[in-house]
């Protein structure tokens, strides 16, 4: 049975992962006969953010392991405990936490930097050609991660700006639709980004965990 | 277009909403051409239990609400602002937190007793013959809420024996399988009291859904 890694980055869309597209990835993992280990960087969040009020709680702090155990049912481990040998590729919820946490593009733009931790965790997939599948807003650090990679965020101009400066090649796609870049064994699509409801989120998702599957054959 | 409420408690199986029960729900409920909204009740946890250790976290306090928000995408109402016109039927995911926020059936079994809040906000529905599917731990609940009702909570003896001793009949089921009292318009399916992963559990929530959504037709 293949296995994939699943790198998340909080427990909620505003500081952390996009739950539904969390979720959704680790449904369509197993429906389609795979199983999975969810890790995430042992770090502090970059903030916690009251969802019911959109605002930042100034006075609580919050770690992206202990919360991304929430979404794992507590069966998660710490990204620096990787061992490459056991998966076939990887999977990249979405959600502000991977524009705050793993990396720091939600401050930063095309200046941001991919976590220490991030890097090295990614990197050990790129380096033994495994495929990497980046969901919703997640696909921003591709650029900082490969040599003239193709990827999609949808159809946000300014982000598509911002991917393009960092050295990426941005290519437009609808929310049930997938970018592969065969060469370096990527795939991206937009999810929330676009959809507006769970199972348009669902489509490009699925199609998107079926590639990564497909490329790690 | 359906509309259904969707009742949360908290975001993580340990002390808040299962979220794979959570998220699928809503899934489902969307890909069936229905909509949703989500609410919660405005109260504090129980406790806040680290997923990632599996300990109480004594020093944390957190706000079934607030939480709940984090599944809902900031979407999510207070349960005293439902207005019960506007709904078509009410759905009920599991977790821990049914059982310690909605209800305290974890600490007090059979002796439990339905938050206040939670009381009122289901009994709109029973009072006005919507369906409600209750899903995993939740219907515990079903036996204080109605009168000689049949449910699942799966296989496991002690819970059933609970469910029994409160007044329910309680009817075994797989996890692929939904427990239908026709009568007082309620289903209920076992989900994470007998998953074994994700897909699993996705079968039986499935099948709810959709018979709830056929309920209130």
């Amino acid at each position: 049975m293949k296995k994939f890694a699943v790198l998340l980055s909080g427990a909620g869309v505003f500081d952390g992962s996009e739950l539904h597209e969390a979720v959704l990835t680790l449904l369509s993992v197993t429906q389609a006969g795979a199983c999975y280990q969810c890790f995430a960087p042992d770090i502090a969040q970059m903030h916690v953010v009251n969802h019911l009020t959109g605002e930042v709680d100034v006075k609580d702090k919050r770690n992206v392991l202990v919360e991304s155990a929430r979404i794992a049912r507590g069966e998660i481990k710490a990204t620096t405990d990787l061992v490459i040998g056991e998966f076939d590729g990887l999977l990249i919820p979405g959600g502000f936490g991977a524009a705050k946490n793993l990396c720091n593009f939600a401050v930063a733009g095309s200046e941001c930097e991919v976590a220490p931790e991030v890097i090295d965790f990614i990197n050990e997939f790129i380096e033994t050609k495994k495929p990497v599948g980046f969901i919703c807003i997640s696909p921003v650090m591709i650029p900082k991660l490969y040599n003239q990679a193709r990827g999609t965020i949808g159809h946000d101009t300014e982000t598509a700006h911002a991917f393009n400066l960092m050295g990426g090649q941005h290519v437009e796609a609808n929310v049930d639709q997938i970018v592969v870049d065969e060469a370096n064994k990527l795939v991206s699509t937009p999810a929330y980004m676009l959809a507006e409801n769970i199972a348009q989120a669902q489509l490009g998702i699925d199609k998107l965990v079926r590639k990564v599957i497909e490329l790690a054959a």
